[in-house]
């Protein structure tokens, strides 16, 4: 059996096991959370730019662009809103992928589900295959391709993707393996236009290609039947090194727990619309914050130190846009000094992004590497001018574990924040309240 | 200056230039051999499954569907018209780019130009810009790409296709950098799906990538400064060793002869519709049939020698399709020294596919690496039953140098051979005409 044929097999049989309420509770809090920061980064300009792109070339369909009262063909819908769900960046991500899990399969299923008319436990059932799926691949990759420069929530979340989308329209294994095939020539995005509106689009694009690929595949398109496998295949050619990679995790029978329940591992969700490097020195600076009930003009200084592999994605010191400035220790740490919190308004409304209070403090803060082995923490040292020296390691941000969720209501909450940019508060409301009750499409 | 924007700043001068005429005569003769293997792709089965999973999701525009009645938006026109193009490997290619060129670049032109009414020589100058672009691509990131295993007819043409529709929509330099930058995370395609329908797919999705990079940059959308220097962008992550790319290519003034008439490595057109590496023993094995008038069952053996490059694509010793027939060494020679060539239909016609002096040929042809570092030439060694051993070395295959061109009325001949598959024999000419006078839209 051939890599493709092996993953086609294992995903199919994952997809017909029972599968505990716990992992349907999260898939279902995930997707509440994708939905709602969709709505957010539908309004942003990057998404209104795509729309203008987009829209004269795409036929109507079935499948709602959050945002707008627009429905489209399934295609350009998991485009538009898959672009959207990673606008802000403030969607949840995980560690067996080293991405973004959810708006890298949701923004397809829910483009079929609207197509297909499905809803409800199905709509679950695909998520949670999509999302082991995803997980799978990146734990057979390892983290190399994001060392390389790769960005795995396209280069691995393709994968899930199409799983995803194979288990809901329920492809035959053979269609599967095709469709599989396929996106290792779809597969793409690197890490250098991170920052940039690119980092989002291709997040869009490939939830766009593997409908294309299952497509295609479902019509009786064909692909290299060793594609993964192969000297010149997606392993070999993204990872490099032999060493790299071990298709294990895919060609093995996919027993043992769900990835989407891993203690450690499952979903990590964001409080803060940065990118994610940022949530441990926020949650740290926020807590000194508000134990020694610190005011921005007793604050001396601000040492951040991060793990070297986040290093260069936050330490943007004087970020000229809004944009940036998600990915700039010096701003959000200011800015969460100043106001007690980091919210999508930071980054968006100039007059938050050009706070003189915020400005004044930045220059304050430092970021450096440290060097023990965690590249989940974060150490804070702030130094006032009282001559006090407060200290925290953050061993993992909130709603990085299980151990440490974001409280269900904080998810609501940041479910109907994100959403009052795009909708009126009833029919935001009554959204919630739909997929709470699974009503997907 | 980052290397995106020298890169624009130099197409957008090379576009000024005066060129000479005998750029323009080999940019119509490629146009015109291109649309010929276009409209016969149009008929392939992989042509159809594409149109009838994308017919629902484009909306209809002004640009051709070349074998169709259809007119469609600029974007799925490229992918269908790109992916027909490449469909049957009948279409050139350039050593610069270590690919093919002009179904990298051309769809993409052709579709913009239907679509705002652009003929004539804007056409031409385009598609030589774009030549120009994808072959100093070619150049910076040496053969490299192709060896470790990308499709560089992708990797490297889709900056060969934004750089010709930047020319043909005549954006701005701040545009066309950007543009650029976005290509930097569509770049995908893997040779381990050489030898499938995908193969032909990923050119024609490079090509609508490189529209959808070229729309998004003039509607204001943003791509990373650096992306191409980036210590994670594009050349670092798609060559992996530094040493094994050059900006310079890009960055200098692009000054000196243009590839496109490059003596060596200008456009390599193909006289037989399989896979090019199998072009110079063809060639070396129809002139030995000719000299000696060989007969099929006056041969003993058959031993074909290529470069240890090409070896792998043509190795294919039992092809059980038509499509893996294309890079079936046994199959065409056995095929070539029945008939006298290799047409269109001895890899679409299960008769030809099948026929009984063909396959009792085809044990008697052996593949192997030769020692020597031509990659373009072949050894032909031919033992007769009667014991003569006959030996021709083929330095390099016709067509491919300007020293042995194909002449100008076999590339007619072709394209009206390859455009009966889909016109009657009227449209055939008329267009043949339209062509020859620069009328593209």
């Amino acid at each position: 059996m051939t890599v493709s044929q092996s993953f086609a097999r294992n995903l199919l049989d994952f997809s017909r096991r029972d599968l505990p309420e716990e992992a349907f509770d999260r898939a279902r809090n995930a997707i509440i959370d994708t939905i709602g920061v969709t709505l957010a980064g539908s309004r942003h300009q990057g998404s209104e730019i795509l729309r203008s792109v987009v829209l004269p070339t795409a036929a109507t369909g079935k499948s709602r662009i959050f945002g707008t009262d627009l429905t489209l063909n399934s295609l350009d819908a998991a485009l538009l809103n898959g672009t959207a769900a990673h606008m802000l960046d403030y969607d949840d991500s995980n560690s067996h992928m080293h991405g973004h899990v959810s708006v890298a399969i949701l923004p397809a299923i829910l483009a079929l589900a609207d197509e297909h008319g499905i809803s409800g436990p199905a709509v679950l059932n695909a998520y949670i295959a999509g999302f082991e799926a995803a997980a799978r691949m990146g734990n057979a990759v390892s983290r190399r391709q994001y060392t390389l420069g790769w960005h795995p929530t396209t280069t691995v979340g393709i994968f899930g993707a199409v799983a995803a989308a194979a288990v809901l329209l329920e492809l035959t294994q053979e269609q599967t393996a095709t469709a599989l095939g396929i996106a290792t020539s779809f597969a793409s995005g690197i890490k250098s236009n991170f920052g940039s509106m690119t980092k989002p689009l291709i997040v869009g694009h490939a939830n766009r290609n593997a409908l294309t690929a299952t497509a295609l595949a479902r019509a009786g398109f064909s692909s290299g039947p060793t594609t993964f496998e192969h000297h010149q295949g997606f392993f070999a050619v993204f990872n490099g090194a032999p060493e790299s990679y071990d298709a294990s995790f895919i060609v093995e029978p996919w027993s043992g727990p769900l990835r989407i329940l891993d203690r450690h591992k499952g979903i990590k969700q964001k409080r803060f619309p940065c990118c994610y490097a940022l949530a441990p020195p926020l949650d740290g600076v926020l807590a000194l914050r508000e134990e020694y009930r610190l005011l921005p003009e007793q604050i001396a200084s601000v040492e951040i130190g991060v793990h070297p592999i986040r290093f260069p994605h936050i330490n943007v010191q004087s970020p000229d846009t809004p944009l940036a400035a998600k990915f700039s220790t010096s701003y959000t740490i200011a800015r969460a000094l100043v106001t007690g919190t980091v919210t999508m308004e930071d980054f968006e409304d100039e007059a938050h992004f050009n706070d003189p209070a915020t400005r004044s403090l930045m220059p304050r803060v430092s970021l450096h590497r440290y060097e023990n082995d965690n590249p989940s923490g974060a150490s804070v040292i702030i130094k006032t001018t009282g001559g006090q020296q407060l200290e925290r390691f953050v061993e993992a941000a909130l709603g990085s574990t299980y151990d440490h969720p974001i409280p269900e209501q904080a998810i609501r909450r940041k479910f109907l924040d994100c959403a009052a940019l795009a909708l009126n508060s009833n029919e935001a409301e009554n959204l919630l309240k739909r997929l709470e009750t699974d009503e997907f499409a």
